[in-house]
C-alpha cells in the first residue's frame, strides 16, 4: 500500500506553484510556474533515486533502473499543466501518484524486473496552445515536432519558442523511445460525477471517447450599433448566438452518447457600440462512437451554413483538434481490474469522457488508465476537489498494477 | 464657404497618428495616440491665433476671442477619439471642421460679436472606459468627475489614472462654464445609411434617438467540456447566446423604431475545454421614443430571468450606460436649416442614431448638430468613408451657422 499522506502533502506542496484566484492553480503549459513545478517534480525524483531525460518537446522521463537489463520500461504518469482556472488534482495526481509508487518501492525495498518511468508530459490541457495533448501526440507520432513548435497561443507566442525561453527543451529526440515502452498506466480524476454517484472507488478505464474541436469563424459586417437599421446588419455575434444553439440542439439528438459546446468564444473588435463583424469560436463535440462524432461535425456544418447564409454572414471551418475514440489495451486492463479486486476497492469499467496522454500513447504502446472519483463530478474548475481516500485507493491501485507489469 | 483642401488635408493629417490596420484608426481615448493628436489639434488652433484651455476631465477649448466683451462663446465641435477599429471621419470631422470654421474666418478677415469655442470632448466613443460622452456627460453635470475618474478599461486601469498618465488633466474646473454658453453646433457623419440613400448633402438633425447599456453577467459552472454529461451542465455561454436571440427579436418587435445588439461580449475561462461559468456582454437598445426603450429593458430582464431561470443559471443586469432621447434646441436646428438653404445644399431632417456630446450638451446650451452622408451608413468600422463634397458641404453649413448665431 502507498502512503497517502505522502502522496497528499506532495499534492499540497505542488498546489502552491501557480495559485490560482479561488482555492485551485493556474500553472498553464511553458510558464514560469510550469518551469517551477517541474523543478520541484525533477527534485523529488532525484531525491527518491530516479535520473531524468527529457525530450525536444519538454516530455520528462523520470526512470527508476530494473534489474534485467533487456527489459523494456513500465511508463506512469499523465501532466501537471493545469487550465486557466484548473483544479489541483488534474493531472498532478498522474504524475505524483507515479512518484508515490516509486517511494513506496523504495520503503519496501521492492527492485522490479522492467525499468519505470514516471513521466510528465507537456501541454495536455490544450488551452494555451492547441490541440489538447500535444506533446504526448508529437511523441507518438500523430503530430510532427514543427507543427508544434509554431502552434500560437493568444499572444501570438509560440509553444516552440515559450518551451525553450522556459528552458525545458530536452536533447532527447521526441518520440525516441516510443518503440521500447512494455506498457503505461495513467492514473486520473474522472472529471465526471459517475464514479461518485455509483459509489465506486475506482474506475476501470476500458475507452476513451473521440473529440472534435471545430473552431468557426463567422464574418459580418462592424457597423455602428445606434445607427445601422436593423434590416442592413451583419451582425456576426447573432450568428454565433444561432449556431451555439443548434450545436446544444445536435449533441443533445445523440445524448447521452455525446456531448457539445463552446468554451472558446471571442467577438471583434468586441467594443459595446459596434456590432461584431467577426465571431471566433470553437466547438468541442465528443463521444465513444466514431460515427457520432462526424455526423455532428457534419451538421455543425450544414446547420452553421444555412444560418449565416440566411443572414448574410460568411462562415469558415478549422478543425483545431481531435482524436477518435479509443480502446485501451486488454492485458493493462486487466491489470488494473486484478489490482482493485485484489485490494479490495469497489470498482466498474468505465469510458473516459476527457481525453488524456494515455490516448495516444496506446496507439504506441500497451496503455490503460485507472480513474478515481471526484466531488459533484467537477473539473476544470478550481473547486475541483477529490478525498485523501480516493487519492489513496487510485494510487494503490497504480502501484499494484505496475508492481504487477514490471514484475519482481 | 470654407476650403475643402485644407479641411481634407488635415483629416488626413490626424488620421496618420494611431493608424489601424485596415485604412482606419484605433486612436483610443486617453492613450499614446489621443495624446499625440490632442497635441496636433492645440497646435493647428494657435497657429490660427487661438488659446487654449483644459478642464479637469481633459477637454479642450480652444477659443477664437468676440468683439463683444459680454457675449458668451458660441461652441463648435466633436472628439478626437476613435473606436479600436475606427473611421478616420467619426468626431474628428467635427472637431477639425470648427477649425475650419475658425481658418476661413481668419481667410476672410470676419470677426464675430460673441467669441467662437473649437471644443474637443474627450472619451466620446465609450469602448476604452464606459459609458460614451463621458466627458461632456460630466461636463453637464450628468455624473461626477470622481465617478468619471473611477470607469476601469479591460485591463483595469482607470480613466482618471489615464488621463493623467498622457498628461491631459487641466486646471479649468469641468463644468465651469456650462452657464456661459450662447450655443453649441457639432458637425459629424451620420453614420446611418439614410442621406447617401436620399440623395441629401445635408442632415438637419433635430432630434437624437435614446440609449440604453445593459451589462448582463450569466453566472453557470466552469466544468469539463468532455466529462460533464448534458444534463449536469450549466452553461452560461448558451444561456447568453439564448439572450442575443431574444434581444434581436425584441428589437425587430419595434423596428423601424428601434435596434437592439450587444458588441460586447467575454466568456471566462475562455478555453475550449471548459464549458463557460460565466458570461459577460452589454445590450446596446436604441430608440427615439423613451418607451420603447423602456419596454425593451424590461423584456430583456424578463425573458433573460426566464431564459436562466429554465438552465439553472444566474443572471445579474447593470445598467453601464444610457441617455434619454434628444430634441435640439429650434433655434439653432433653424440656424442649421437656414445655412444649408442660403447654401443651396439639399437637406433634410433627420434623427441621430448614434449618440453624440451634443446630447448631453443640449442639457445646458442651445444646441443643434449638422450631418453628412457616408457611405453605405458605414461607421465603428475603418473603412467608413465620405466624399470631400460631402465634407465641404458639411463644414460649409457648420461655418454659416456659426457666423449667424456668433454675429459679425
Ligand atoms: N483530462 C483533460 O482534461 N484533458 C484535456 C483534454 C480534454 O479536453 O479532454
Ligand atoms: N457617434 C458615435 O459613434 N458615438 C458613440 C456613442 C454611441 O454609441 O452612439
Amino acid at each position: 500500500r502507498i502512503n497517502p499522506d505522502r502522496l497528499w502533502d506532495s499534492l499540497m506542496e505542488m498546489a502552491k506553484i501557480g495559485p490560482g484566484v479561488a482555492g485551485g492553480n493556474n500553472r498553464q503549459t511553458v510558464t514560469d510556474e510550469d518551469g517551477e513545478g517541474r523543478k520541484l517534480f525533477q527534485k523529488w525524483c532525484e531525491e527518491a533515486g530516479m535520473t531524468m531525460a527529457v525530450d525536444t518537446m519538454g516530455n520528462m522521463f523520470m526512470t527508476r533502473p530494473g534489474t534485467d537489463p533487456d527489459a523494456l520500461p513500465v511508463y506512469v504518469g499523465s501532466h501537471l499543466d493545469t487550465q486557466p482556472t484548473g483544479g489541483k488534482y488534474d493531472g498532478v495526481l498522474g504524475v505524483l501518484g507515479g512518484l508515490e509508487v516509486i517511494r513506496t518501492m523504495n520503503d519496501l525495498g521492492i527492485k522490479t524486473k522492467h525499468p519505470i518511468v514516471v513521466t510528465n508530459w507537456t501541454n495536455e490541457e490544450g488551452t494555451r496552445f492547441a490541440p489538447a495533448m500535444l506533446a504526448s501526440g508529437v511523441f507518438a507520432g500523430v503530430h510532427t515536432q514543427d507543427w508544434a513548435y509554431d502552434r500560437e497561443d493568444h499572444d501570438g507566442k509560440k509553444f516552440g519558442d515559450e518551451l525553450k525561453r522556459i528552458g525545458w527543451v530536452g536533447d532527447e529526440e521526441v518520440g525516441a523511445r516510443k518503440d521500447k515502452m512494455h506498457a503505461m498506466f495513467e492514473l486520473h480524476i474522472e472529471q465526471g460525477p459517475i464514479l461518485e454517484a455509483e459509489g465506486k472507488d475506482i474506475g476501470v478505464v476500458t475507452h476513451g471517447q473521440g473529440l472534435s474541436w471545430t473552431q468557426v469563424t463567422v464574418t459580418g459586417k462592424d457597423s455602428h450599433t445606434g445607427s445601422t437599421p436593423m434590416p442592413m446588419r451583419k451582425n456576426a455575434g447573432l450568428g454565433m448566438a444561432r449556431i451555439l444553439e443548434k450545436v446544444d440542439e445536435i449533441a443533445w439528438s445523440h445524448a447521452p452518447h455525446a456531448v457539445g459546446a463552446a468554451g472558446h468564444i471571442e467577438v471583434f473588435p468586441n467594443s459595446r457600440n459596434v456590432i461584431p463583424g467577426k465571431a471566433v469560436f470553437t466547438i468541442d463535440f465528443r463521444s465513444p462512437d466514431l460515427a457520432v462524432i462526424q455526423d455532428m461535425e457534419n451538421r455543425l456544418k450544414v446547420e452553421a451554413q444555412k444560418i449565416c447564409d440566411d443572414m448574410g454572414l460568411q462562415v469558415e471551418f478549422e478543425k483545431v483538434g481531435g482524436f477518435d475514440p479509443v480502446e485501451f489495451d486488454k492485458g493493462c486492463v486487466e491489470a488494473v481490474r486484478n489490482a482493485a479486486e485484489r485490494l479490495g476497492y469497489s470498482h466498474q469499467n468505465i469510458i473516459s469522457g476527457a481525453g488524456h496522454d494515455a490516448c495516444w500513447i496506446n496507439k504506441v504502446a500497451p496503455t490503460a488508465m485507472i480513474m478515481c472519483p471526484c466531488v459533484d463530478g467537477l473539473s476544470h474548475n478550481e473547486a475541483e476537489e477529490i478525498s485523501k481516500d480516493w487519492a489513496k485507493a487510485g494510487a494503490d491501485v497504480l502501484f499494484h498494477a505496475v508492481v504487477e507489469t514490471a514484475g519482481i
